[in-house]
């Protein structure tokens, strides 16, 4: 190496050293007043005095740095005292791992979700569409060992002259038949006006892939008192998502499960395409249990049995799942819901030692 | 050409002639059957039937065909009787240009928006922070001849603990400074809890882009008495953004303008992208005036020019814009919004003859 | 149900009958034409001629339906005939199920990929930087059990001012590295005149995302007599891929193995977002072998392990994955590639009895 | 405001200045440095130096900054000083507006593209079929006043057993029929190999979306000697669009014009977006003209004239649209190729005073 190059290297190595002790000691200040902002009730962050101290800086600025780049730079140094700040308060993201370390664990009238517990299986129809169907359902997957019926009373349809569901008589077939079955009833509520008659008659309530952003439903469903399933919404990011259960948290409702129902992407042979990064994510995160919906995300029933591996694999705390006694008639998801027969091929291919498994487990153990 | 292939082109010819004859005539009696569906209250649709005739044909099947073949060929067949009926039942889409050839044109406390009248531009604050800021820029734009004001009083935000708008005291700012200047005044509603109290201090409602499939929303702003603006998602097709107009045409509500904001891409220059197509075919397939939102599609300054004459070029009813005294302060959307000295700018650029225009027509009419 | 209702369905039965006996010949002498056409070196498809029968129908046609229904019901007998011969037609396509049931088994250098033989591990450095560099990771992936190296000779860069690769030298170095080890080297070919160069000195080529629809290219690596590994283009959809793979298979090579290595979506926490939907169809509809690169799918090396855990779940038949001596000083992916030691308790993690494995075997054995 | 804040704030003031002077003297070393590493060879970016650095930093830090804010921070600061060198060398970028602040004007057998010549209009069919084919469009074209024919030879498809071209043969009639009707020949080159034929026959040679990123070809038709069109990918950034640019200037081809052809989303109603946000970027950020091409991006006739609008209106220097005498029989793009007909209402409605225009110019006119 060049010695002209390493002598002016020592020169950096200097003034990086003296950088950090002034910045350290910018920090030190700037928590000092954040301190006090917080005594005085303020709020930490003042765009207005952010933007006179950078008039001051490009005032100052000789170069050889542009005024943009000093500005740049400066925004920088702001930010990292702001971190600093957010640091300390990543306590108040109430999703976040920083705050909570441990796996949450939801319990829906005694069944838990989530933690060390093995993966549970939320099975039904797409709608309740009466009390025979609904019944033969229940019957059917009860008899299967499941123990946390999904039905729709309410149903979100693009179209407003499709099936809309049976709305409040669709809440007390679903707890009628549930209650002869001896099964938890879960539901989606759409609307914020309807949160109390859901709460009532559902031992847990789901906000759909379209309301993921509808924070009004999000707010009253907080306070409703039920453990609630939050679907990601088809495009939002993973972080959109998880502020979006931040929401709920915030008002008081700890009981959330996050649920992956597959993203819109252009491919054409699925519906949607099930992200299993972002059931990793989602766990590495947050401390919240995270489900995928294996119909939903493919659309196919033949990808039932490798969504449901794959997800269980990424660590998914359990699979939701549509059954129908008779798909073909179906009011709505004709094409995904699948019959009896195939929920029990479904259950060989999927299940292990009783519990849902990701691998062919029997075949590696074979080896052993 | 081969004598053996043209013999049995002749064949075909035939066989052609034949099918139309009975295809027609099945047309004629399964529109008898919907008559008397239609007298009798049933529903046209039935699943169960369309199952039993295909479980006949695929009995009956002696090949060449697959039986999977004969089953989706019976079903277009079905569908061409079903879409017989859906023409004459187009009716009942009221976005659509079949059941309402001539434009919509949808009137704000007397501005006209839609048909032959020229552009309207909207312009004011992303949020509504004071009356200062608000009477600020109701004063500048009004000077400039715009004659609708937007503010957000409910401002929809990923994060919970983000600046979430001033709530009835904004509704009442935003009503108040519009009647000092002579504005009318755009708002956007989240909530179908507060449908009613924007109603009545706002001359327009505006739904958002995450709540564009917020039913419940739509069908509360459907029954508020007001002009409304219907935002597209981020990434709804076309299709489900005009059924969410529908909703709202649908609960009676006809003052409905559309408007596209841009959709999510791969794209990290801008925040999201102008879809231009969009407004064409909306403007093909529905009769409703269509707006763009040049601020939120491209999330940078420069382009407000360019987005602004490329939706008016594909036919765009006006402009959408925000505007603030000091965006560098502003309490949300810090790097879109512009100040007063770049709405001038901005107008410049893009005003002709008092009028928003697409092109440099100087330019072009100098050559004549 | 109402008799008159009744009545009438039991026409549309009979004229259901009738149809599928005029379709069914119809299609016979479809398929009597398409004989003499092949006999006669024609093309079967003749869209003139389509148009000419579609125009003898429309002048025909006396309603109900509408001229363009009748053209397009047509449309849909006319392809169901043209589906009869590409059923008889998939033999055509080299790569589907239909033409070849078994899984095709890829070996390189005497290591089976596909079938039944355990999941293989592809790992090596992004890019061939120096011999020293090499040696240290094939010596240590070797020891680790691994017997294909890979590693970039020749790199595809969005920038053309970055490091593109030590080219002739980096093929050379490659087998020379390979063979001091017992590996077998795979490695990347952009250019189909660099496809000779590849296939002298590697023993599987491999053609990048950016390349699969490089149709010049494909054709050149499908004559080069090595295996090869396809990966899925960013943004392509499946079927693309498959017919990526059908043009290697055209050309004469049967040694072809996809890889899924993530598509482009919003998602930000992610560089790509691996889609084990793909991965499973791809499995469905192909008898190729499949792969999952993890490392240029997530892009995060905490992502891994569940990656590799989600593939393996839906029956990948191998991974891909980048190891670097010191990925800090590496030419390019610095923060995707692993170091040894990280590569060990990435093997820690998936590994069971010796073999990659999709999920926590022992746990659920101890339960049996 | 509460004194003490005062004082604090003061005392972040101080520090602030005191930093500034101490980066700005970092950069005059760094600097210094720079011009001794470009005197002697040596790369600028130095990783392992980098490194060094933070953990000498790291070593010192004693908060309140945790590590990972205090590497952060300094890879900004060491970032700030490569951006100044990359500011100098922005010129390096030969696309950059930075480079080159006048319009590059791109000349084809005389015809001008871009600065302030009026927008050019290159029609043609998508492939080159027949002599009598495109001996038809071309007569045609040229009458109505066109210059440059389009039309392919070579044709990538994703199927590897449809239509691929005529090959050199197309390119011989392409030639001989220009010649004829005194127009430029523009053509798709898919293959290094074949730039050479391509380029003795044609006027101007375009690069397709997919091979946007085929670096090889993109350095083959750097040398070619030809005017060149490059065509964005179908889910490219600008970004990546504007390197694949870079690679043709910087292989000494400087007559090159982009092309913005539509994006892939999820719209099902269009083939594919226009981004009329890329075409203004585009132009903002190069000097190189740019071309909307309004078949392929709409991929339906009846958006054939607003997207023209559109494109024109955010400044578009030309448009490439498909014409074909009888697009039912085309053997590709059946269904986006206008005829004679269509092509004449097409200049009717975006031809103003001889030139194509973005907006109903006499509309406005008429009011002045």
């Amino acid at each position: 190496m060049d010695q002209r190059i390493t002598r002016l290297r020592d020169r950096i190595d200097e003034i990086n050293l003296d950088l950090l002790a002034r910045l350290s000691e910018r920090a030190e200040v700037a928590e000092a007043i954040g301190r006090l902002q917080t005594e005085l009730g303020l709020s930490h962050y003042d765009p207005m005095r952010e933007q006179a101290m950078l008039e001051v800086l490009v005032a100052a600025n000789r170069g050889p740095f542009t005024d943009a780049v000093v500005k740049s730079l400066f925004k920088q140094v702001f930010q990292a005292s702001m971190q600093l700040e957010q640091e300390q308060d990543k306590s108040r993201y109430l999703t976040s791992r920083h705050s909570h370390v441990a796996d949450t664990v939801v319990y829906v009238d005694g069944v838990p979700i989530g933690g060390d517990h093995p993966p549970v299986l939320i099975a039904g129809p797409c709608a309740i569409e009466s009390r025979e169907q609904l019944d033969a359902v229940a019957a059917f997957v009860a008899s299967r060992g499941v123990r946390l019926l999904r039905g729709g009373a309410f149903k979100p349809r693009t179209d407003p002259y499709s099936f809309q569901g049976l709305g409040l008589a669709g809440l007390q077939l679903g707890r009628s038949v549930c209650d002869a079955h001896g099964l938890a009833f879960v539901t989606e509520v759409m609307d914020a006006a309807d949160v109390g008659a859901c709460a009532e008659h559902a031992d847990m309530l789901q906000v759909g892939a379209r309301n993921m952003q509808n924070f009004t439903l999000l707010r009253a469903v907080s306070r409703a008192g039920r453990p609630v399933i939050l679907k990601r919404g088809l495009s939002a990011t993973i972080e959109e998502w998880v502020m979006a259960a931040e929401y709920l948290l915030a008002g008081g409702n700890t009981q959330v499960v996050l649920c992956e129902r597959g993203i819109r992407t252009f491919e054409r042979f699925t519906r949607n395409t099930l992200d299993v990064s972002a059931v990793a994510l989602a766990k590495l995160e947050t401390h919240l249990p995270v489900l995928v919906d294996v119909t939903h995300s493919g659309g196919r029933p033949d990808l039932l049995v490798p969504l449901t591996k794959a997800g269980l694999a990424v660590g998914a705390d359990g699979v939701m799942i549509e059954v129908h006694p008779n798909p073909a008639v179906a009011l709505s998801d004709n094409k995904q819901q699948i019959d009896f027969e195939t929920f029990d091929r479904y259950l060989e291919a999927t299940m292990y030692h009783g519990r849902l498994s990701p691998g062919r487990t029997e075949l590696y153990g074979a080896e052993g």
